[in-house]
């Protein structure tokens, strides 16, 4: 641990605000971060009172009169909210008061702001949102996740960089293997983007493998899946729906008699190990990944044990200098260099 | 049961050829529908052979001498093998001495092949590909699964009215929910084929309540989720990769101790039970909507029981005249009158 990370937490985004963002930054703080909670003052020293951690020598309060609302679209945001607690988490991250901003809010809006305040890295057009899931064999890097739709093949690439060089730095993979996601692993199919995409990886230096479609994203050996922002966020969300559903039947399937029920309370140790493998709040945390600073997106309806694996997944990219390991790839902006 | 529904069946598409297609239809003959079995005449007969069934009084075989292969191009195949069981099986559909025809052989191909032989429905461009998926109100129907990428608005209003008008004489649903999948239930998100499509379902006749995200295919209460084939079968695939993985993990979780062995072993009534109810193989057999016959696809790796849902519903399609039905949608081909 690196006692001199700091991290600015929007402390009141997500559904549940500082009753799920400040029990989570003082779980972090207790291992050394140290933790800017931003937001409306008086509620942040009201939740710190109800943890007795008023005077925690790693926390500090930074007030913030707005709040991005949900619903608001980015632009509003962007124009309106420019004492947010989104905005001004952002903002201590540009000024170098903080090395990382964590935010659970609204996701359109802190894409733009981030991409507003902190810019993206020469040679990068478009940031994109990048997220772990986790795999048969381990864990895959998935982006982009809705940070943009409609992304040409030139900008496929530029994730795939990105991707690459993250998945180098933080699991210290050497040559990640980096996949295209596709309706089918034939070179015939797919749409146009995804076609060109392909000639373009395949003439980078990147380790790429090809194509993987849906279900290889969860069975096949890759290490980074590339797609534009509308497939992965649908691909994303569509996952999360179908384990949603195994999770609702099982649950019911487990109560509905008394055999089930007692069958169900004898396997408690084993749904715990289970769900320590693939609980959803241990992937909690997708990276903004092609601005000049870490911005870490918390889901928006998680509890304090998932917030604060955002937090860690901030921490892990300050640790390991992310932005200036993919600008490393982006400078010169000949393209040659690049690639 | 009507007697009198004949189906073509591929009997040697798929993974495991006519040692799943046959025993699948020897299921469905048993419940009173008459088959033609399509393909290698000798292995078909064997097959029969071996389940006592050589002379059903349900069950033809035509010979066939040709085989699709898994990778071959759908041009490829279009060109080269006219005599192929899927080819042959289709052209029974065309010729009226079948009702329908289904396969488990290469998606691409079958869709080329119908789409040449057996032609669109007046008024409509494309074919698409739907399926019936679990959710935890009942079950949804979603299309375009693949057969279409970068489809336009109006191909997606095509889908909507087909996914309606399925839902609508199939399950006796009178005004199915329709909604189109997109990365925010919000107006503001999405692309801008997917905005487009929201204003021309928007004034159609359609029961359309808007947006939906990934996760609500399976969580919210909609009958019939439309989308562009790129990213319906990403999300399709993707669900089914988190469902292995989960399956995976649940199977590895309760092996892993002597307790949890114990554990899995009591509880298998309750697995069971579960496995009824969100078993992939109830949801076998996406149907290829829009052309003048009905073709049915099976999944490649099925296994007979499988196989014999997707059988069941082309017989349903059948039954209930559905291209019949979706032509009437699309008659006159003046798009007022079509919404």
């Amino acid at each position: 641990m690196n006692p001199c990370v700091t991290i600015a937490v929007d402390a009141m985004g997500g559904d549940h605000g500082p009753s799920v963002t400040v029990p989570a930054a003082l779980a972090c703080a207790s291992s050394g971060l140290r933790i800017i909670l931003v937001g409306q003052e008086s509620l942040l020293r009201a939740e710190l009172r109800k943890h007795s951690a008023t005077d925690h020598a790693l926390i500090t309060v930074r007030h913030a009169p707005q709040q991005v609302e949900m619903n608001e679209s980015p632009a509003y945001a962007l124009r309106s909210k420019k004492q947010s607690s989104m905005r001004v988490a952002i903002n201590l991250v540009k000024q170098g008061d903080a090395d990382a901003c964590v935010s659970a809010g609204n996701t359109g809006a802190l894409m733009v702001t981030a991409k507003h305040v902190l810019q993206t890295l020469p040679g990068i057009d478009r940031p994109a949102i990048c997220t772990r899931l986790p795999t048969v064999h381990g864990q895959v890097h998935m982006l982009d996740l809705g940070a943009n739709v409609d992304s040409r093949a030139e900008h496929l690439l530029q994730f795939a960089i990105m991707g690459s060089v993250l998945c180098t730095v933080v699991d210290q993979i050497q040559h990640p293997r980096v996949a295209l996601l596709n309706i089918g692993a034939e070179e015939i199919k797919g749409n146009e983007q995804v076609k060109e995409a392909a000639r373009l990886l395949s003439t980078s230096h990147l380790n790429y493998i090809g194509f993987v479609e849906g279900t290889g994203v969860f069975m096949d050996r890759v290490d980074v899946v590339v797609c534009d922002g509308f497939v992965g966020n649908v691909a994303l969300k569509a996952s999360e729906g179908a384990a949603q559903l195994i999770h609702h039947c099982t649950r019911q399937a487990f109560r509905r008699t008394l055999w089930a029920r007692l069958c169900g309370w004898l396997a408690l140790p084993v749904w715990h190990q289970l769900s320590r493998q693939i609980d959803p709040r241990r992937y909690n945390g997708a990276s903004l990944l092609g601005l000049t600073g870490i911005v870490v997106k918390s889901h928006g309806g998680v509890d304090a044990t998932a917030f604060a694996n955002a937090i860690r997944v901030a921490q892990s990219e300050v640790r390991h200098a992310v932005p200036q390991h993919i600008s490393r790839y982006f400078i010169p902006m000949d393209s040659e260099q690049v690639l």
